[in-house]
């Protein structure tokens, strides 16, 4: 779940981790790039330009470190008041935030079709689906013009444009630079940064999954070999699990001719060794338990209790998404409502999804065959007292959070996911003893298989006795589970994931 | 391309590899197995029942070795007389050619309802999909219990019966017995083998690609655990690259926890040791070439070169068939004719198709696709006197034959493909020095690479000017690349592909 501001700072965890960090960097710099970064500026009402911080668990796990350290951090100008103040910067950084600057931000203009090519055309639908196994390749995509066009007019010039940036920052750090790229947007910049400055200390974070070679390979030969080679450019190229970790290599080893330790999870590139690491990302539980303590959110609680009155609630909160296996999840209950008529009146299914990505038809297209399934699952099945499916599709952060305090049943049913922060938040915020349904394929089931019961994405059948199974677990046995689960999610910190990555660069930098 | 009737026997090559299979055999009877067998029984006008050879590659190169050998074959019955020639032999064997025996076929009636939910539903349904990669997961398929019962009902008890013949067939043979079970539709089968005859040397060889374990993965877990321990009850595993192998071996890795040597091959269970290999098949290029050179096809080649007129002539043969990548294939060519004006009116495109599996919906919506997009093309750029596609969806072997004997450019782009045995049947026949223009991800692509121009198989606008490069390619360099092409193919022999699979059980039989 992505929050659209970020209102309180995850303090406790923060102030014990920067101390571990002053000390784990040793006197470095730390440089950030993400396309998005932890601000954008906006006109208000009143005319005036107010910065509103960043989305996601990334901007309150790096926010947390950047207390007590040097830090820069640079990202694309999403807004045209963005540009206004990279502009009035005279293209260089400020200190944010403004009422307590502890870190710089530099915002990068760039123009409106390059931006879209490099962000639509192939990040959002070429990479993103690639590396959640999202295509249907006897009919889509096609790599035709359009695709090499946006390549070499988007995503190569704005990773060129991002390294231009970074190498400034770096060379404007008063410690050694270490650089910590995000993402799938900036696959190729860290091959612009080692060319002009050949000993920084470059690192890269995967946040989706990383595919296996056969799948990268559908690529033409050019492009995949620019996206392994520029994170071959890295000194360490992170992701959340082993799996991901793994697959890297194994695309390392089957794509180029660089000598790959599967074992030891390193790549030799010349004479630099490349460190092939995980990290699971984390969420922030104390600022989020305070998030969920508000009026808004208890309100929320109360009317959706109402609205589910005595049954049991199950809950899926999430992006609308191809990848998060949306439609397939209300088959499921449908085979589920099929196969166990007892449970007919007895159970509500909330869907909480939020749009997003709504200027490719593909996800329009999603939304609507979504809406279409729900509506037949409700003709179906709807009596005088009972909707068995209510479907929310709408931005709601403060009744996301409540429903996620109020699930009997909680849906994390992904094809393939890079974490699932969803599956983390539930666990700590749940006051009922929830049981999470938990897809194989979403990459904290690593962490929390012991809690969870588990669903095989593609099986509507097997999903369906799954959600019978957690609807019938017996109290004792959902206490033991939901502890487990808040125990495995307190355990790792988004301090602690941040921590992990700089232990391994420097770890990177003393013996390259 | 898949023949209808085999006419003709691959006489020098089988004789040269019959001696050698026999001292390889070491006294050892071969057992054969594979859902589709050697001969189908069908009543013909005149109402006599009469014997017609089996189809296909396979049937050539295996019937080459079972001169001099015991042997017996065991297959589905297809046809309501072949389940007559069963019931008539007692369920026990028959010697066959009837004319000339050589080996004992065995063929096993099959309830029609449990046929298809082995042979449709899981076999070219699901697992050939999967092997293809051809799922568009976020929308299909479900696995729901119409699935769950054809693994139950169908794939199961069918690979049951299966094992039961071969044990059978094995108990009455007069040598040690030595299984070969081939392909997707008998991966259970040795499992069963292996419980009631714990010291059979039994061998398995996949047909097509193996994919990777995320995507073996999306399937319950029962499911990819009885693929993966099914194969593991053999001695040895076998597929035509390297590439496939590999994938298997990595599934093993990732799927099970039997220790796994990737740089051997091995795959250890409990105390037996899998042999993990490959051996590319090839074809019966002298038998192919007799055939090529009858009249019938002959007044073919006349045809063609008449309708193709002083053009260059693009081909390609294919079954209709979602993972040859035949609508991309078009799609490729409109790119071609939109970027290089100077070729309108100086090509055609002739597509060979033949249809198949058109029991199942999605093969009958590709080849409607196929029309439309030929439709299309047609409509935007004939002119007068030039049509730029000439589409034949039609079972005609002679025709094929003659197309690949008359190309300037032959097209082979799938997607993926277990080997492509056009891309080796063209080389060998073609008389014009054509270019082969091979998909990256064709089986056939690690043996012919020196030879040919490769695309990518996505890549509408690469393949776009690798077409462009073919065309223009001069007479030295096509003849070069032609002869490197014919060079390959007959230093790999049908016999050797099989030669080589019983040295590796006999291996396995030493060291196990």
């Amino acid at each position: 779940m992505v929050k659209d501001k970020v209102t309180s700072m995850m303090k406790p965890a923060a102030d014990k981790k920067s101390v571990d960090m002053h000390q784990l960097l040793e006197g470095h710099s730390l440089i950030f790039a993400s396309n998005r970064g932890p601000v954008e500026f906006r006109t208000d009402e009143d005319g005036t330009m107010t910065p509103h911080r960043g989305a996601g668990g990334m901007v309150s796990a790096l926010e947390a470190a950047l207390r007590g350290v040097n830090a820069t951090w640079v990202a694309s100008a999403m807004t045209p008041e963005d540009e206004t103040v990279a502009h009035d910067s005279g293209g260089g950084a400020f200190a944010f935030p403004p009422e307590d600057p502890t870190y710089s931000v530099r915002l990068i203009p760039i123009e409106g079709r390059a931006y879209h090519r490099y962000y639509d055309v192939i990040s959002n639908l070429l990479l993103w689906f690639m590396q959640h196994y999202l295509w249907d390749i006897p009919f889509w995509p096609d790599v035709n013009e359009h695709t090499h066009r946006a390549w070499a007019e988007g995503y190569q010039p704005v990773n060129e444009l991002f390294a231009g940036e970074l190498v400034k920052a770096a060379s404007e750090s008063p410690g050694k630079p270490l650089l910590m790229l995000q993402d799938y947007h900036l696959y190729l910049c860290a091959r612009h940064i080692r060319e002009r400055m050949p000993d920084a200390l470059i690192h890269h974070f995967t946040h989706s999954p990383w595919c296996q070679p056969d799948y990268l390979r559908l690529l033409p030969p050019y492009m995949r070999n620019e996206l392994v080679e520029g994170l071959l450019s890295c000194d360490v190229v992170s992701f959340h699990t082993d799996r991901y970790a793994t697959n890297f290599l194994w695309c390392c080893r089957q794509l180029t001719d660089h000598p790959v330790d599967l074992a030891r999870g390193t790549v030799r590139v010349g004479e630099r060794r490349v460190l092939v690491r995980h990290h699971p990302i984390s969420i922030d539980y104390q600022g989020l338990a305070r998030e969920a303590g508000t009026d808004e959110v208890s309100r929320h609680r109360k009317e959706i209790r109402h609205a589910v009155g005595g049954r049991k609630m199950i809950l899926r909160v999430d992006r609308v998404e191809l990848s998060k296996n949306i439609l397939r999840g209300f088959k499921l209950y449908r085979e589920f409502l099929n196969r166990y008529h007892e449970w007919w009146g007895k159970v509500v299914f909330l869907a909480f999804l939020y749009p997003s990505r709504l200027g490719l038809a593909v996800y329009r297209r999603y939304i609507a065959d979504i809406e279409a399934e729900v509506e037949a699952l409700n003709e179906e099945f709807a009596t005088k007292s009972w909707q068995p499916v209510v479907l929310e599709i709408e931005d709601n952060y403060p009744r996301s959070l409540a429903g996620l305090c109020e699930y009997d049943v909680l849906m994390v049913n992904p094809l393939f996911d890079g974490m699932n922060l969803v599956s983390k938040e539930g666990a700590v915020l749940n006051k009922r003893n929830g049981v999470l349904l938990l897809s194989e394929n979403a990459g904290s089931f690593d962490e929390l298989e012991g809690g969870v019961i588990p669903i095989s994405p593609l099986d509507v059948e097997g999903g369906a006795g799954a959600l019978n199974e957690a609807l019938l677990m017996n109290e004792g046995e959902r206490a033991r589970r939901a502890s487990e689960l808040v125990r495995v999610v307190r355990g790792n910190t988004a301090a602690d994931w941040l921590a992990g990555q700089v232990e391994d660069i420097m770890e990177a930098g003393r013996t390259t």
